[in-house]
């Protein structure tokens, strides 16, 4: 709310409509950035003990290269930058966010496969842009934790991702996720069995990758408002109607789909899957779902999600991808990866209350005081001397009434004041005030970072 | 270079005419992220060692936040982000790609004024985008490391800042750095003292801030063609012209200004930065430089730039900015920031040489070979062990030949590789090659982690 008639300034007309961030976006403040940095430093701890290397890619890119990636629904959602200069005026956009790091990733293998080892192990934790309709815990802006495998086609790499995502879980205190885990060429199978044809594929996964959202009335109808014929769509209604998530079909799930379509490579790399993951030792928590469709239409194997009971939609997910890298290459490269979504683990934990108390502790040891205009030399050598020592220090700018310095560090939660005042730079000596007992003592200026480095402890 | 006819994927057509970032862009393989991550972690140590909180804002704004905060040049190289739905074919755009860190905090401090303290010191590490021309060093994606301190005129505030940052440049190595100091009424006031309307200063300052890059000629000849008096052009060409630039005015900074301009608060203002720099044991680098100029219109007072001499422009600059706030809030809030630009530092330190050994070290300590495919959930199982162990560890997929494997190691630059052969299996045994010296020796399973602990170190 700005008054009217605020002067503008510098000769610039400026009108500010809002102080809000744009639609779906966030500010962080520093207490949420703290805990946005306590969950990195995991994930990133532990792709980094599976052996996986850090990548980083620019927030934009060609349009070209993101435009028939992602299937009809994800198009539709990229933000796309104008051209600039004299061709601003055509409204034609030749940049666009990225949307994933996947199709990043697959251009940058393009890139620089002379630079790269044939297996090639990434991470990347970067925001990505998607211009949905903001949502509780869905945004516009958004990061995205992922780690790919390059290279091989072998199970163990879809094995060592799902250890890896839940080796992050588990050490950021989830102890009650599932691995939901499908084959996209199983699901293809299931949709050919209930007589849907190759080319409206596309539009069944898009329509069954909402089953858990929607229920199986509203995939149905998803069904024949995308034009697939009446007895196709009971057939599946029929197969994954029956309340047919996660827990439901784990046990029994190979019989089921192989009443359904012949057995076959894919449904052997599923059970192959599901075998290793248990003699792996981390097989437990993982559920084949044979609805599981995941939106993106560049998977081709292996796909697979994290659910938590209190969360609609996933932790994240991903899947295997062997023709991707192919679409710039020009000879495909196989690939496997997984994308764990920052904020929902952050919405999750918070609500939860899974923070550690110590991720929001205090960001500074002590306030030095100003005690007067003439004493700003003093304080500034003073604030250079404790932090040299260690210590993290706010130096107060200006000469208010020390009542109102003490707010001020107490209101940061900063327990220590130091305090020179003419008495003790008389003296040499520093005064260390306790802001949570009020104690104040006396000490040598030579020994006040010793002294506040052994309280502090 | 794409073969003509390669096959398009999951029926969409693709043309992916290069695998290239965006022009002005670059994609970070592991050893530049690295190198990157050492900086902004002394970056980061070193602000919250003054007490500047982390802060991160969207990578968007709304268009009208951005637009006419930057001056002439500024506005022209934003990127800007076409409407979405059944708004794109308008060609308008409604949001913007952050153009530097400033406004978006002035947004933020207006937006969350009541969750903010009065005295708020922030530190925001983020990329930018501007739409310049590309160049060695110049990017259209760069991050800038920036400190920022709100509510506050006392000129302690602009000491710290300084301080904080000749605290970074002299961790990160640098023996070599001048700050480059001036006041923007200072200037104004020689402009004025010239002869140049006020309505021409902005046009005279973007012509200054080149000075370094085009000579006292070619700002003269940019005056002329912004059509400035050639009489006011010839004053400003003799006052700046003796090649005045940073160390040859340091010392006689005032006398010369004197001559030129009657004595205010600016200059006094000015005068006293010097002297609290000096005393505050900081002041070895500060030079008074009345050309410096800066680019960005919102600054109101003491303005400053690093130079090292094998830099051409700055590692990076900042200054007061009483009103930017104000813009947003209806009233000013004083404030002052610096902003580090990481990938100059990052270019003059990879030229330098100034990067420790240990950046770029091994990432990973040992390779688990894949013996054969009947050993995968064995191998597995051992990778998990070891990294419980704490190692880093990357597994071999596949069961190529060992040699195979090992060169894959080798080129990662990993020293160990681990081999659990059919004999060593039997034995409950793994065999450990060091591939740097060739030496391989068997130890129980139960001790893998351990010897490798011993040797890493």
């Amino acid at each position: 709310m700005l008054p009217t008639g605020w002067s503008t300034w510098a000769g610039e007309a400026s009108v500010v409509s809002s102080t809000k961030p744009p639609s779906g976006t966030r500010d962080f403040l520093p207490e949420e950035i703290r805990r946005r940095e306590y969950v990195t430093r995991v994930v990133r701890d532990v792709y980094e003990r599976y052996g996986f290397e850090p990548l980083e890619t620019p927030a934009f890119e060609n349009i070209e290269t993101l435009l028939g990636k992602y299937g009809e629904e994800g198009n539709k959602l990229i933000f796309k930058i104008l051209r600039r200069g004299e061709h601003e005026a055509s409204g034609e956009a030749d940049l666009a966010l990225r949307y994933d790091l996947t199709v990043p990733l697959a251009r940058v293998v393009a890139q620089h496969q002379n630079d790269l080892p044939r297996l090639f192990k990434r991470y990347q934790i970067q925001p990505v842009w998607r211009a949905d309709r903001p949502a509780r815990g869905r945004f516009r802006e958004f990061f995205q934790c992922d780690i790919d495998s390059m290279g091989s086609t072998s199970p163990v790499v879809e094995v060592e991702l799902l250890s890896a995502i839940s080796d992050v879980l588990t050490k950021l205190g989830f102890d009650d996720f599932v691995v939901r885990l499908n084959h996209r060429q199983v699901l293809t199978a299931l949709l050919r069995s209930f007589g849907i044809p190759a080319a409206q594929h596309a539009d069944a996964l898009v329509a069954l990758d909402k089953l858990d959202k929607v229920g199986p009335d509203g995939v149905a109808r998803e069904f024949l408002e995308r034009g697939i014929e009446p007895q196709a769509t009971r057939a599946c209604r029929s197969f994954f109607g029956g309340g047919a998530t996660g827990a439901a079909v784990s046990s029994d799930w190979l019989p089921r789909v192989l009443q359904q379509i012949p057995e076959d490579g894919s449904t052997a790399e599923l059970r192959q899957l599901v075998e290793l993951c248990q003699e792996a030792g981390g097989g437990g928590r993982v559920r084949v779902d044979p609805s599981l469709a995941r939106g993106l239409s560049y998977y081709t194997g292996a796909i697979m999600e994290i659910a938590v009971p209190d969360l609609a939609g996933s932790l994240g997910g991903g899947g295997r991808y062997d023709h991707l890298i192919g679409m710039f290459l020009g000879r495909d490269v196989p690939a496997c990866g997984f994308s764990l979504g920052l904020e929902r683990i952050i919405v999750v934990m918070t609500e939860r209350g899974m923070f550690p108390a110590s991720v929001v502790e205090d960001a500074v040891d002590v306030v030095v005081t100003m005690w007067n205009d003439r004493s700003r030399s003093d304080a500034l050598a003073l604030a250079r001397e404790l932090r040299q020592g260690g210590l993290r220090v706010d130096l107060y700018p200006d000469s208010d009434k020390l009542g109102r310095q003490f707010k001020h560090a107490s209101a940061r939660r900063v327990r220590f004041a130091v305090i020179v005042g003419d008495d003790e730079r008389a003296q040499s000596s520093v005064s260390i005030k306790d802001l949570r007992s009020g104690e104040q003592q006396t000490v040598p200026r030579s020994d006040v970072a010793r002294h506040l480095q052994a309280r502090r402890s």
